[in-house]
């Protein structure tokens, strides 16, 4: 049996989507426990409700919250009885879980792992974000909206652990490096960036230059290298222009009465599907942290769980072969 | 009659497809003449070969270019010889010019501008995009690519600049300013963004707030204000994944022998087409320059050219009876 541990709070969505999404995760996965944090009776009424297996769930009371309002630096001290804090202090103590998922206030999220889950350097964690690329292989984007202020040396670090990431959990021998610019010369890219592409390019990484936001996400690198701005950029603009791009395939469909349109779309639907992808890998701290998105849906939650779970057991987090059938 | 002065050279595509594109928009504007600045003997030829009206047409020499690895700081001084600086040389002198193209060096294009079109603040130009947003009204992004370290200052100097050009080119009264930013929360930002932020609101300008990647172009704001590296991310980005989703849609026609997948691809590429939207127009100088991306084509440069036009005849650069037709 895998134990995971949820914070129920935090979400965009309220507590009752993430546990119904651990319950659904639970009925999916034979081999999964749950530990769910935050109101006892509103979880407790909850699980019962939904009928879900009660000798696989264990539930911690955390009657506070860390918000999206709340500053990260001060939040993780000023509410020591936060689900947040409550999940990271439990999971730092105990060997039994073995994955942690959160969907609230990344800074906080941050805050408290490099507090609780320090890693060896005791650097701030970065997320990484493992996106299916247009090659149909996968690319890593770090950081991919944690960290908004970087200099050249954390996104050279950013590189070693995206870098150790694809090696250790997807296999990829001498993973390639790319660095986000304006421009594919080394010549391009603000002062922060030329910096770090000259640090690479010294590095014993397999760095292969400068990559610009059209080819980003094309397949030319298995790790891609940006501060957490210019992540989150990345991830967002591809996300606005695909519901852009789906949203216009339906407005010809009810124009023209095309149901191939409508097929078109629900198979483009299927493959860019956001909650499919699960959450965000902290990296850089001493266990393993899924961040899904402040928005994320039952079934987000169940396919980070699917994550973790594999991440647990040192198996691929996406399966391959199931990319393959859909595009 | 309207007079646009191009520079042939520094496009990554060799100065005959600018060449043909100008005899293009000369077939297609009854209004236009051309100065093309280049190698003499080559353009000669080139319009001959073409049979594009020479009573129309006006070649300057200028054996010299500035290329893409060239430093823009230091190209302008050594190359004055260059169809960049001969171009800007003559702009600046004669005034029955009222507009500029040029594909090149981007860099170099602003520095050169800022000495031969200096505008009264004396501050580096900003590269405006207008682009159509998913309301189908327009939004311009600024700065798209130009700037790629910017103080708080320069953003809100950018506010004003794009302001004012959507006050004056689209006759929007109070145009709605947004700041680029990694969360809606005035919070949110890297720390030149959270100063804009605060300085913004300060502002007299219609400042609407900070606005995400995934809802950027999504039609909430008339002006979109960021750093050149984050334009650049915006612009770049969002081609990428239109260019793969519709890549995907050929997929899917080819797998299935959809012929309507193959009409939604061809509806949608006429409503993306991005040589169809023109080039960049620089703000915060003397006179009116538009900068087109490196690879643009032929039509690329028709379109550049009408915007041109418009913008000396005080009409809209887009046609919105024309986009309402398409979407």
């Amino acid at each position: 049996m895998y134990k995971i541990i949820i914070d129920t709070k935090g979400s965009d969505k309220g507590p009752g989507v993430i546990v119904a999404g651990a319950c659904q995760a639970l009925d999916k996965f034979d081999n999964l426990e749950v530990v769910l944090v935050g109101d006892y009776d509103f979880i407790f009424d909850e699980v019962k409700r939904l009928g879900a297996d009660l000798n696989r769930i264990e539930i911690i009371n955390a009657p506070d919250e860390i918000n999206n309002y709340d500053n990260p630096m001060t939040a993780v001290f000023e509410k020591p009885n936060s689900s947040l804090i409550v999940a990271l202090d439990t999971y730092s103590k105990r060997d039994d879980i073995c994955g942690m998922l959160n969907s609230g206030n990344t800074g906080a999220l941050l805050m408290g792992s490099m507090r609780f889950l320090a890693g060896e350097k005791r650097m701030r964690p970065a997320m990484a974000a493992v996106m299916f690329n247009s090659s149909g292989t996968l690319t890593c984007v770090l950081d991919s909206g944690s960290v908004v202020d970087c200099n050249a040396e954390t996104l050279v670090h950013y590189a070693h652990l995206g870098s150790e990431l694809m090696k250790k959990m997807y296999g990829i021998e001498n993973p390639r490096v790319a660095l986000l610019s304006n421009g594919s010369e080394p010549t391009k890219g603000n002062k922060v960036v030329k910096e770090a592409h000259k640090l690479l390019a010294e590095s014993e990484l397999n760095f292969v230059g400068n990559v610009e936001g059209n080819t980003a996400l094309g397949g030319a690198c298995d790790v891609l290298v940006c501060d957490g701005f210019a992540g989150n950029l990345v991830l967002k603009v591809t996300e606005g222009t695909a519901k852009r791009l789906l949203t216009d395939i339906v407005k010809y469909a009810k124009k023209t009465g095309s149901q191939e349109a409508m097929q078109i779309f629900n198979h483009l639907m299927k493959a860019y599907d956001v909650a499919s992808l699960g959450g965000g890998i902290l990296l850089g701290i001493s266990k393993t942290v899924i961040k899904t998105r402040g928005t994320a849906d039952e079934k987000a939650i169940v396919s980070t769980t699917e994550m973790l779970l594999n991440m647990a057991q040192n198996k691929e987090v996406y399966d391959k072969e199931k990319l393959k059938e859909i595009l």
